[in-house]
């Protein structure tokens, strides 16, 4: 038999993952995170036995999360990462010329350790703009006084410390944490687990009841359940699909033309949703 | 050990899907067809070990691969498919009234007997405009006398019976058994595993060099590989992205509504792609 990382996240219906060896496997205060090397996509990191993430297909989750927030705004300076312990939301963040400033507030230190260790081209903790704080995002945002931009809400899934994230008085403080014209996205999951963990439909409801516009937008991740991720999109003033923030992303070249995913068609088609998926968030 | 079907398409990355019991297995000229009880995906197709479709997620695959195609010819009224035994795709071309013909040639007999009996949802055999024919695909478009309004091509993964499909010879047959307004839509396998069998490079490059419009799109199909897919489209007058079509799908709702992934924002969306995607098909 050989070694095998398997996720089942439908019964026993999963993704199977052929991995080479155990490189880094530490049981915090909150959560077992563990690092593999694999045999096709690079270094690969689970959290109590769930992929966060890849080196080969970490781009799509980091670039889909972070640009479209950032490009909604119109000038982001102040960024606020929840989460995101493996640096790569950030990386893409500060990709943006116009952000002075980036904290990261992780529950979890070991998930950056883990990251400074086995994905070095994931993080770029050494960039005097970002901040890393080893908080609880729920108490950090409840106290904000200066409010950011963007927020950006990197949590894993909604089992153990993330699970918080997914509940509606978050958002209530989020909402107070941003500022007049802010920019809020969020992960919430896949369409086809939310009939076992209705995320989709929790972070959505919250967000409309709170948030002047609120969307949600989709994201080919291959190592995350069915292939198909769902993210949030609210905003105070901008709406995403805006020709502004089209015209915005097309004068970008400088940026879009090195990421690997995310273009200003991708920017709007993401919005695109299927009619089962509409129907999720349908009250 | 529970009974398992695995699906290894990157050495040993794959999907793994719990399976109660085996239903049919039939070795015919062509390929192994094999049709599993699943624990949550109702019953699964397989030939040769790639997964065909599951009664859960098959309406993705045939929704998108027919309507892109249908909603961009003005009036289909001659339809040609290539493939497609399981009779996914026929039932949702039939779904368009203007629709007076559905010529459905499927090489392997094996695969509509498997169909009838146990995806019964799936095909829709009986309606009299579907004339269903056992004859090998590049043949029969070679000899094609009254051109077709619409060709879709259906077939499995470029190894085995359907490998002639991904070839520059069979578009060109195709080209001319098109009428002058002609559309044609073709699986062209995921992006993802492009390294291992240049697909989408393949067809694409032969489409553009035939079709004065040719275009790629994608769907989320979560038990393909990488539950990322893409199909290609072909067309001699109509731009698929252009405002009639667009107007066109707008006006169908009596067909859109009853769908579960296609809509109007979901076609032109599904034709964004990401940076990685578009660099596959650059020459």
């Amino acid at each position: 038999m050989p070694i095998q990382y398997n996720e089942f996240y439908n019964q026993r219906t999963g993704l199977t993952i052929g991995l080479n060896k155990l490189l880094f496997s530490v049981q915090s205060d909150y959560q077992l995170v563990e690092v593999f090397e694999t045999d096709t996509w690079g270094n690969l990191m689970t959290i109590d036995g769930m992929v966060m993430l890849s080196e080969k297909d970490e781009f799509v989750y980091h670039e889909m999360l972070s640009h479209v927030a950032l490009f909604t705004h119109p000038n982001p300076e102040r960024v606020l990462i929840i989460g995101g312990g493996d640096g790569g939301t950030a990386r893409e963040v500060l990709k943006h010329p116009s952000v002075k400033q980036v904290d990261m507030v992780e529950i979890d230190k070991t998930v950056v350790d883990a990251s400074k260790l086995h994905f070095p081209d994931v993080g770029d903790f050494s960039n005097p703009k970002l901040k890393v704080l080893y908080e609880d995002g729920i108490a950090f945002v409840k106290n904000v006084e200066t409010p950011y931009n963007v927020i950006i809400i990197d949590g894993s899934d909604p089992v153990g410390p993330a699970e918080g994230l997914f509940e509606k008085d978050f958002y209530q403080f989020c909402l107070h944490a941003l500022t007049e014209d802010g920019v809020l996205t969020a992960q919430t999951e896949s369409p086809w687990v939310e009939s076992y963990y209705p995320s989709m439909k929790k972070v959505f409801y919250a967000l409309e009841d709170l948030f002047p516009i609120s969307k949600m937008y989709l994201s080919f991740i291959p190592l995350y359940p069915a292939g198909m991720w769902s993210m949030a999109c609210a905003s105070k003033k901008i709406n995403p699909l805006s020709s502004e923030v089209s015209a915005k992303i097309k004068q970008s070249d400088r940026i879009t033309s090195h990421l690997k995913y995310y273009n200003a068609d991708v920017h709007s088609g993401s919005f695109a949703l299927p009619n089962f998926v509409q129907k999720i968030i349908q009250r």
